[in-house]
C-alpha cells in the first residue's frame, strides 16, 4: 500500500513509519515546515503542511496515496488558556485541510487515532478534558466528508502507548527516571486503571487497520480499539515494572499527589476491538525491554534535564 | 439582566442588542478589534477579542454579564480550501476561547446559534457543508465545559432570518435588488422549502432563551427552534414578496440555475419550539415593511455594487 502519515515526528509515529517500511509499503511523511524527521526515518519522503492548509494539496498529489494514518495531535492534559488555540489549530483545523486535500485528490481513506478520554464515566461521549473534547471534533468535521464526499474513516481509540526509545515524559519513564536515583517518587493513590499498550502491537494493529479501511464502503465510519491483554491499575504498573528489574526498583510515595480533577479509573472498553487483532507483548516482557534498553535511559534524562 | 453578546456587528446581532437595549438590559458587546458597533448601538460598552483568546478574560471580568449571547459566526454556504481556517476559527476557537473565559469569570449562562444546516436529510447530526459542521463542533467543545464546570447553554436553531436594514446578500434583498430593475432573477428550481423569520421575532425568542437559561439547572444543554409561522417554497416567497408591492414584480427565471449539490429541500423541525415563544410577523406583513423601507433599498444598492 501507499501510505501517508502524519505525526510521523512523534513516538507512534516514528514507530509506525519504520514498522510500515519494513513491511514492504511505500510510505510518505506529512510534518510541520520546522520539524525534521527522526534518523530512523529520515530517508522516507517527507512534504511540509502548515495550519492554514498550504502544503497539503501537493502532498496528495505527489504522493498519490491509498489511505492516510492520521496521528498528529496536541495533547495537553489539563489546559490553561494559551493551549487553547494551539489544541484547536492542531487537532482540528489542520484534520480539516486534511481531509479536504482527500476529497479533492480522491484519496478516500484514513485511518485516525482517537483517545479513551473522549468517554469519561464510560459514556458514549463524555469529555475528560479539552484535549479530548477537540479530538471528537475532528470526528464531527469528519462526518461532513464522510457523509458528502464518501470518504472511509477508521477510528482507533489508543490507550496508554509505551515502548524502547520513547523520549516522552509519560509514567513508565518518569519511573524509570526515578529508578535512577535514589529518590522517592511522589505520585497519587494509583487506583486508576489502564491499558499499557507497547509500541510495536499497536503498529501492527495500525497496519490492519489500513487493510480493513481500504475494504470498507464508501461513506462508512468505523471504530475499533487497541486494548492491551488486561487493564491495571498505576499500582499494578509499578509492581510490574519492579519486577521487571527487581535490583533496581522505583521508591514511590502513594498518595503524596491528589487525583486530577476528572481522573480516569476505569477506560472506556465499549467499542468493538480490532478485528484479527491481538497484543502479543506481555506488559512483563514490554517493561523488561523498556528497562534493558540503556539508549532510552539517555534520551529521558536528556529532557529530564531540559525541563 | 446583564447580556453580553458576541457579533453584534451582524444584523441579528445588532438587532437583538438595540431590542435588548429598549427592554432596560444592560447589554454590552464584544468584536473583532477592527469592528466598529454600528451606529444604532454605537453607545453600548464593547470589548475587543481576537481568535487567540486575548481581551475574552477583561471583557468576562469588567461587564460581568449573567447570560452571553453568542451569535458570531462565519457563514460560507460552499466553501473552499481557503476557508477552512477561517471557518474553524471563527466558529469553533472563538467559541471555546468564550466558554474558557466564562469559566474562569464563573458566568455560567449562555444562549448560542445552531442552525438548520446541521440536520441535513432531517437527521439528528448530518451536516449539510462545512459551516453546519463547524456549527456542530462548537457544542462538542462545550460538552465539556457543560459537564465539567457546570455551564448551562441553551442552543436555539435558526432558520433564514430577514428584516429591515438587512445589509446582507441573502434571498430576499437579492430580490429587491432585482424588483428594482427590469431584469430577470435566474434562480434554481424554488422548491427549497424554508422558514422565514422576522428578526423582530428572533430578538423577542433570543430575550426569552436568556431568561429560560437563566432559570435552568447547572450543567443542562437545552435545544429550541425559533420556526416561522409556516414553511414556504422559494416559488411561495416569491409570490409573496409580489404581492407585498404589486405594482414592482421581480421577474424570476426558475429553473435557471442547478441547486447546490447538498441543497436542503424541507427544514428540520424535530427540536421543540422555544416554550412560551410564536412569531408574531406574517410573512406578508413582513415583506411588505421590507419592501417599504426606502433605507435598505440604498444599503443593498450600496453593498451589490461593492461586489
Amino acid at each position: 500500500m501507499r501510505i501517508l502519515i502524519t505525526g510521523a515526528t512523534g513516538f507512534l509515529g516514528t514507530h509506525l513509519a519504520a514498522h510500515l517500511h519494513s513491511q514492504g509499503h511505500r510510505v510518505g511523511c506529512l510534518s510541520r515546515p520546522n520539524s525534521a524527521l527522526p534518523e530512523s526515518i529520515a530517508d522516507l519522503p517527507n512534504w511540509p503542511v502548515d495550519d492554514n492548509g498550504h502544503g497539503f494539496k501537493e502532498a496528495l498529489n505527489d504522493f498519490a496515496p491509498e489511505v492516510i494514518v492520521h496521528l498528529a495531535a496536541l495533547y495537553v492534559a489539563e489546559h490553561r488558556p494559551d493551549d487553547i488555540s494551539p489544541l484547536v489549530r492542531s487537532n482540528i483545523e489542520f484534520g480539516a485541510h486534511l481531509l479536504d486535500a482527500m476529497r479533492e485528490a480522491g484519496c478516500n481513506a484514513m485511518v485516525y487515532a482517537g483517545t479513551s478520554w473522549q468517554h469519561f464515566r464510560n459514556e458514549a461521549y463524555c469529555p475528560a478534558n479539552l484535549y479530548a473534547a477537540t479530538k471528537q471534533a475532528f470526528t464531527t468535521i469528519a462526518a461532513y466528508y464522510i457523509d458528502s464526499a464518501g470518504l472511509r474513516l477508521l477510528e482507533l481509540d489508543l490507550y496508554d502507548s509505551y515502548g524502547e526509545n520513547d523520549p516522552r515524559r509519560k509514567l513508565v519513564n518518569i519511573l524509570k527516571i526515578a529508578a535512577q536515583s535514589s529518590d522517592t517518587l511522589p505520585m497519587t493513590g494509583g487506583e486508576q486503571h489502564a491499558h499499557f499498550v507497547h509500541v510495536e502491537d499497536l503498529s501492527r494493529g495500525l497496519e490492519l487497520a489500513c487493510e480493513l479501511v481500504c475494504k470498507s464502503e464508501p461513506g462508512q465510519h468505523l471504530v475499533y480499539r487497541l486494548p492491551s491483554m488486561g487493564v491495571v491499575s498505576l499500582r499494578q504498573l509499578v509492581t510490574a515494572f519492579n519486577a521487571a528489574r527487581p535490583e533496581r526498583p522505583v521508591k514511590v510515595a502513594w498518595g503524596a499527589l491528589p487525583y486530577r480533577t476528572r481522573e480516569v479509573f476505569q477506560p472506556w472498553e465499549a467499542a468493538e476491538v480490532l478485528p484479527n487483532w491481538q497484543p502479543k507483548i506481555s506488559l512483563h516482557e514490554g517493561l523488561c525491554r523498556v528497562r534493558a534498553d540503556a539508549n532510552q535511559d539517555k534520551t529521558v534524562r536528556e529532557f529530564a534535564e531540559d525541563e
